[in-house]
């Protein structure tokens, strides 16, 4: 069963948001049995819009579209489908009332173009969006399926998770598509291709290996195609055992999961616990650990200390070693760090004070500059990393090295 | 000039990654005058790259290409163009050269497949690419221009800044596009809409504007495309400042900014400090403030206090306060703003305590229910907000709600 996203909208034409939503409908998608032949982003033009159905339609049997369907005048998709399936546009009552019904419930006047939300296409399956006043519309013509959906995300994923997931499950007997993914930290993909052509070379055709390299990770993912999950499930978990059993030493995770929750997870089972000192990672670290539900089992907290002062005060760096080797250096990381475990009471803590950029580049310390400590109840290592000179790199390539950091200290020590 | 973009590889139809280097291509190249006309992402398969070729160039002038260029077999796309363009593959000396110098670097062994990326079609104009080992590879055929791109993001956008954007801007006698963006917060679109209707009805046919939603958000986006950068940015400024005037209230930044660079800017032009202490928003308030070149003249660091330990330690919040009332409560949650005032010595401060979940609901207290606080020297005040059960959405909303809070409170004590 295939299917294709086409996401409607200028802003993602011109880069003004990044379009997250493909992606989760994609994996969503995967996790049923269907599989994502193409996304296809076209602008609020009617011409393109049709252009980019006719296309879609030819090679899937699903077509799922977002965005567009906003009160305002730039949102076209509506009046768009209507045209293309010649379903002229009616008022649907139980829209209406839904629409009527939050603007009670915010307190806010309707107008005109509000009520329009309530309009739909004469002849689609309306599908109430209980998050938003865009109704979702669900076409079916000439055996193809098109789905329409608003582009807010929260909106968008609430109505394939409710609506749409569950309608095409009951709708379709699908394959089963299983991946299985090993998080790889610490070797190149080309030196991880080496080590495992031949367990590669042996797969069979409805099983493929990817390498998804990024930032000093390699993701490698097996993909299963067949009638039978358990028999997919079990034939992939042999090769993944046999890559696992070959790489071992570069294992971060059996798992697709981000490196933070590898080493969260890793924490939890042998009941450790973490803080964090960041200067110029700014947060991003804690941020990393927090996004995952049940970090609070690991993570207890840590600093932000961004001047020479919150250094001394929060973190109990000491002045001296301020003044004398500076915020970017050995002895000031490594203080960090242990001020993170002794004042957070942790079993690790990791720091990181560094030079971002684009600014602020010192004599023998260049923008990138960046080091690195990781503490733990016995010892205190330090490593110094030069990145480039692009800000938000050197903050995702610094919090990358301190987790790495990390994972090969716990993994040493666990052993 | 219609540019179209087409993204290679499993894993973005997979959901495996977001695919974050169309937004930043899309950007850049309206920068210069060249529009995105579609942005197509396909699979690592030959043939599917070939339908995406034929019809990118029935519609676009120039077609950017990323991906599928690592040295592992799941990657087509060298070999797949090569076929296409009739162009057999043949060792490029200059970038075996430069692949060689790289593995010297990182004291790596070469191996076959590394060797091999130094092929490439013969009749392309080879670009180096001096921060991976694939070349970037430019093609002009029948009068198209066809540029092939690694997909490791620093790669492409260095390739793209010092190499590619350069070329078409040589190439061809573009003309301008200049985008306004005016950012409101806390009004919804449809009223924004009907507030300056007549502004839009008076807007003439090469004056776009778009309303583009987030979270509380709304981005008034004025799009103009023409032969005189001057002529056209002077005209869309009349157009602004009437929507400026008009929707006064809600204007946070007359720049396509995000809210907590708007909060930043006046925060430095008024000399003013802020600090954060967070418990369910975990580091994320703070990041998005320090992702921002210059972002330490205002922002002086904060906690990321999880337990209540660590709220007390470091915040300075009465254990008294946490037994009566809980760590997710105005009382603990003003304390917590005070406490980041006080020790972390700024103007300014927020404070967010609240439950992210999707676990952790107490009696009273869903997941979902967040208190924020923002503290200046004068004042604290504080709000409760109720969110949603997903974890990433409330962390999301909780950050923008206390920015839209802070940004609010500075628009009164600054007036």
């Amino acid at each position: 069963m295939l299917a294709e996203i086409i996401t409607i909208g200028d802003e993602i034409l011109i880069g003004q948001i990044v379009d997250t939503n493909s992606a989760w409908m994609g994996r969503e998608l995967n996790k049923i049995g269907v599989s994502v032949k193409q996304i296809t982003s076209v602008s609020d033009n009617a011409e393109h819009i049709v252009a980019a159905l006719n296309e879609a339609q030819k090679r899937a049997d699903i077509i799922l579209l977002t965005g567009g369907l906003g009160p305002t005048k730039d949102d076209i998709t509506k009046l768009t489908l209507s045209k293309y399936f010649n379903m002229p546009l009616r008022q649907h009552a139980t829209t209406l009332a839904h629409v009527e019904e939050l603007f009670r419930k915010f307190n806010r006047p309707m107008i005109d173009v509000n009520i329009k939300q309530a309009d739909v296409p004469d002849g689609c399956t309306v599908i109430q969006n209980k998050n938003g006043t865009a109704p979702c519309m669900w076409f079916e013509v000439n055996g193809k399926i098109f789905v329409s959906m608003p582009g807010v995300p929260f909106e968008m994923m609430y109505l394939m998770e409710e609506e749409i997931l569950p309608r095409i499950k009951n709708n379709f007997d699908l394959p089963y598509i299983v991946h299985k993914t090993i998080l790889t930290v610490g070797q190149g993909e080309s030196f991880l291709a080496q080590q495992i052509e031949d367990i590669e070379d042996s797969l069979p055709s409805h099983i493929k290996l990817a390498y998804l390299p990024k930032l000093g990770q390699v993701r490698l993912r097996l993909s299963a195609v067949g009638p039978d999950e358990q028999a997919l499930k079990a034939e992939i978990d042999i090769y993944a055992q046999q890559i696992i059993e070959r790489a071992k030493k570069y294992v971060a995770a059996e798992d697709d999961v981000p490196l933070e929750k590898a080493i969260l997870d890793l924490m939890k089972a042998n009941r450790l616990t973490l803080s964090t000192a960041e200067s110029c990672t700014g947060g991003y670290i804690s941020h990393l650990l927090t996004q995952h539900a049940g970090s609070s089992a690991v993570f207890a907290g840590g600093a932000v200390a961004y001047s020479y002062d919150l250094k001394e005060s929060v973190l109990g760096v000491m002045h001296q070693t301020l003044a004398e080797f500076g915020a970017v250096s050995e002895q000031t990381v490594k203080e960090m760090a242990v001020g993170a475990i002794t004042h957070f009471k942790t079993d690790y803590a990791i720091a990181v004070s560094g030079i971002a950029g684009p600014d602020g580049g010192l004599p023998g310390k260049p923008v990138g500059t960046v080091w690195i400590a990781i503490a733990s109840k016995n010892t205190v290592v330090a490593k110094l990393f030069t990145f480039s000179n692009k800000r938000i790199q050197n903050i995702e390539r610094s919090a990358t090295a301190a987790l790495t950091l990390l994972l090969n200290l716990l993994k040493q020590d666990l052993n």
